[in-house]
């Protein structure tokens, strides 16, 4: 299609090729976000490639538990209001942003960075499952594993609990059970089936 | 939530809300994007800020048809290929690259910039009207007004073809009709009226 069309200015060819990886987009919405872009230049276009070099310049891993920040320690695990007995493994950081977002736990936190998958060809050398257990020393008295409730998640969430036996901390998990505000008819049978074993007494 | 989350780093706060303006992404996806990036920094997040820097410093509207492009005039203007004798009217790029693709069409294109919306306070001025009907001089002997079927495109349609009344054009519109692939029971009455009322004999 040389002549016409996106493809025929190299640089807006591009934009679009590359904002068609990110997740969620394809050709068709590619193109529909680099036009925007290209009619809001001053007013986004320009901040975001600025926040883009930032980040990149300034976002890195925290080396203790994986949060992504502009400081190492991050400022959750350098927060001295935390509590430092209790540490909840996640998978990803998208993870450990919607437990903060429930404001329902304020221990420490420690990223995995993705979770065992012999299809994907991930192992336990893949993960920071060393860090983990190196940071097993004397304040942490539980580990939360709050990975997902998939298949490759429970199996990380076993492996993860024998590799902290005999290591003297408490391991725990998310409870199952119906989330809050969900209708029972849409519920796969598994949830079901949990939610009826955990049953409590009112 | 100062002291954890995405709302920590001032960097990636910032990346993300930016992200979440973009049309189709919200604070969900924005937050996707954003650590899918910070994931693929040096195959996607390095060369998505450098292809829009790139397009930020080269790309630029047509000053006679409206299209983007790396040049200006653009390479469908300057297409010595091309039919001069007529002009394709559109409401935005999109529109423009989405005939191109189609491959049907030869000739020059018009890109107005969007339609005339009172409600948007969008009048015959904030659009590229003026520029068009300058470009009515020797060679032009058909305009096509390739405008939404929509009221807003149409409206801008009957517009435009009143300002090219007496210019020595002949003034055309595509065609209403069954999309081809379409199903009858899923097309809306006005679209299957139009159909029945612009039948073909075989």
């Amino acid at each position: 299609m040389r002549g016409g069309g996106p493809e025929s200015g190299g640089a807006l060819d591009r934009l679009i090729q590359l904002l068609a990886r990110l997740p969620g987009l394809g050709p068709r919405s590619a193109r529909r976000v680099a036009l925007h872009l290209l009619k809001t230049r001053e007013s986004l276009m320009m901040p975001l490639a600025d926040a883009m070099a930032a980040a990149l310049r300034d976002v890195r891993s925290c080396a203790r538990c994986g949060n992504l920040d502009t400081v190492d320690p991050c400022a959750l695990c350098r927060d001295p209001g935390r509590d430092d007995t209790v540490v909840c493994v996640v998978e990803g950081v998208a993870d450990l942003w919607a437990i903060e977002r429930s404001g329902a736990f304020r221990g420490r936190y420690h990223v995995l960075g993705g979770h065992l998958s012999a299809l994907d060809g991930i192992g336990p050398e893949d993960l920071r499952i060393a860090a983990l257990v190196e940071r097993m020393a004397a304040p942490v008295r539980e580990v939360i594993l709050a990975l997902n409730a998939t298949v490759d998640g429970q199996t990380t969430a076993h492996y993860v609990a024998d590799r902290l036996a005999n290591r003297g901390v408490a391991v725990s998990r998310l409870a199952h059970g119906v989330p809050v505000g969900g209708e029972l008819d849409h519920l796969d049978d598994g949830t079901l089936m949990a939610a009826l074993r955990a049953r409590r007494q009112d």
